[in-house]
């Protein structure tokens, strides 16, 4: 009963070194929960952590994973609002790839009741991101015309019902692959390839950018005047979940700073955002994830996949490849 | 009848090369409406303008000047609204110093009855200033904190309002002239020395910076996580109304690009606001001229000093000395 499996990171850079481990229980901190893990959420990050890509990884061996979902199982002495048996998600700083999991009070939720675990946990960092990216950082009215770059996957279906329900009338959603464009259709977004958008005339008022590199350049001049765009990653980075070292090499050589005479002179802005340097801000995400949890938004996450704890490489194999269209979660209940 | 007279700056970079000129009036475009100077705005972009500075100014001679007020004298076929003998204010996309200004009619708004003209005429840069850097570009809420740094300036005066009325309740204002301090705190905002704000441990959401150079940096170093600063203006490089050159190399060796992968590690945002370059743009400004002359804010601009006509040699050297606390205006009714 003192035991879990964590999945560690062994060393990054390197294929195959993700190892599923024993590891002992310690005794709870008062403000935190012990939570039975039911699914954790993989992100791109991981992929590019498991490349050796993400300055902010702990050093190796460590466990992976930011978002979870479960039961909890034991409860610190100062804990309060929360009880044995309830089912949670959580936002994790790390740790999440694992049976069992300690958290701190503000980073969980109670699941609204007509949730399911898996939704739940396909929810923390999507959501996070939707809110933050929209509802912070840019502050979308209704009256702005949107560009997502990532429209068919996890985040991209998160964001787009997220517009949709603060009342967003125009979201184009962009793709490099023909067959993911009826999905995002569907979603409720305007499917665009890559390709036709820069030889478009669109311009909007807000770009949420996952590609970073010279991508963010090239967003950035279809903004209309006022207009703002949201980095959120360097997903071009990486090419089929592995590290194309021809992409890293010109997306190095590429990286070209903002320079703020010329956003004063096109009248635009720049945000970045990293949701994960968040989770040690709790005055920052506590609104957040009221606001996923409370219903403020009604978020339906889609799930593309669900792998079992020995899967994990192959899942990460296929999140890494861009073929997913959703969330693509570890079920522990499959150990 | 058919003369009037425009201030024309000869030689940029040279002194007292402005000068008074007489030019004849050509008939007038159809969407126009001729409008008899009372009242010329001057502007901190005249004094970089003056220097040499302003990459935008058109080739010299030109006249200067971007914002006006005074009778309606002639109005051109295609008019519907406005009349012969209203008062009006209008912003110009230069021009502006002149007994006679021929103006598009987008860019002219009825004067409401309680006001007068010479805080019309101050209203137009400063104003649209306002509503674009924080109603439009950083959509600022009544729960964020904020720091102007010209907070004893035409510009602070109305920021301060501005911000007033949208509810924000900790507005901080930079100088940094101790004597300055107690007209900050009469507008409404607490008063701080440059010196000081960078050795406190002050954090806000919101920044307006007018200074540029180096000190954007060290602003955005002060910025909470999902802070947002706006860029207006590069004013360090001037100094008690000269070019000061050992400030244009410093700034020059000093202009640090903005890494995207610094703001996301910082969760942070910057916009680029240069009101000038949105003149020729009627659909992003046709809202922020309602909203000043539409009654949504009550402004109420502050009034330096007014100068004759002759004087504006003189009237540029006093704004570009950092010394006045509001709007430096010319009087074309002292001609």
């Amino acid at each position: 009963m003192n035991k879990f499996q964590q999945i560690e990171l062994v060393r990054p850079g390197k294929f195959n070194k993700l190892s599923l481990v024993e590891n002992s229980l310690n005794s709870l901190a008062a403000d935190h929960l012990r939570i039975k893990v039911q699914f954790s959420g993989l992100n791109f990050a991981d992929v590019m952590m498991r490349l050796g890509l993400y300055p902010d990884a702990p050093p190796a061996p460590f466990c992976p994973g930011y978002e979870i979902s479960g039961e909890v199982i034991e409860i610190g002495k100062n804990i309060k609002g929360l009880q044995l048996g309830d089912f949670v998600m959580a936002g994790m700083h790390f740790g999440g790839y694992s049976s069992i999991c300690d958290a701190p009070a503000w980073q969980v939720r109670k699941i609204p009741a007509h949730w399911k675990s898996d939704k739940a946990a396909a929810m923390i960092v999507s959501g996070l991101t939707c809110d933050l990216a929209f509802g912070e950082l840019a502050r979308v009215r209704n009256s702005d015309r949107i560009m997502i770059d990532c429209a068919s996957g996890a985040l991209g279906a998160l964001s787009i019902q997220y517009l949709l329900q603060l009342g967003v009338k125009e979201i184009i959603g962009l793709t490099s692959r023909e067959s993911k464009m009826d999905i995002i259709r569907e979603r409720g977004a305007r499917p665009m390839l890559l390709k036709e958008w820069y030889e478009s005339s669109e311009k909007v008022d807000v770009v949420l950018n996952s590609r970073g590199g010279e991508s963010l350049h090239r967003d950035r001049s279809m903004l209309n005047p006022l207009g703002r765009l949201v980095a959120i990653g360097a997903s071009h980075m990486v090419k089929k979940g592995r590290l194309s070292f021809t992409n890293v090499i010109k997306e190095f050589l590429k990286i070209k700073k903002v320079s703020p005479i010329d956003l004063m002179n096109e009248n635009h802005g720049i945000f970045g955002l990293n949701v994960l340097k968040l989770f040690q801000q709790p005055k920052v995400l506590t609104k957040s994830l009221d606001n996923l949890s409370g219903g403020k938004f009604s978020l339906n996450p889609h799930i593309d996949k669900v792998f079992s704890p020995h899967q994990i490489e192959e899942a990460l194999d296929y999140l890494g490849a861009g073929r997913s269209c959703g969330k693509v979660l570890i079920d522990w209940r499959k150990i």
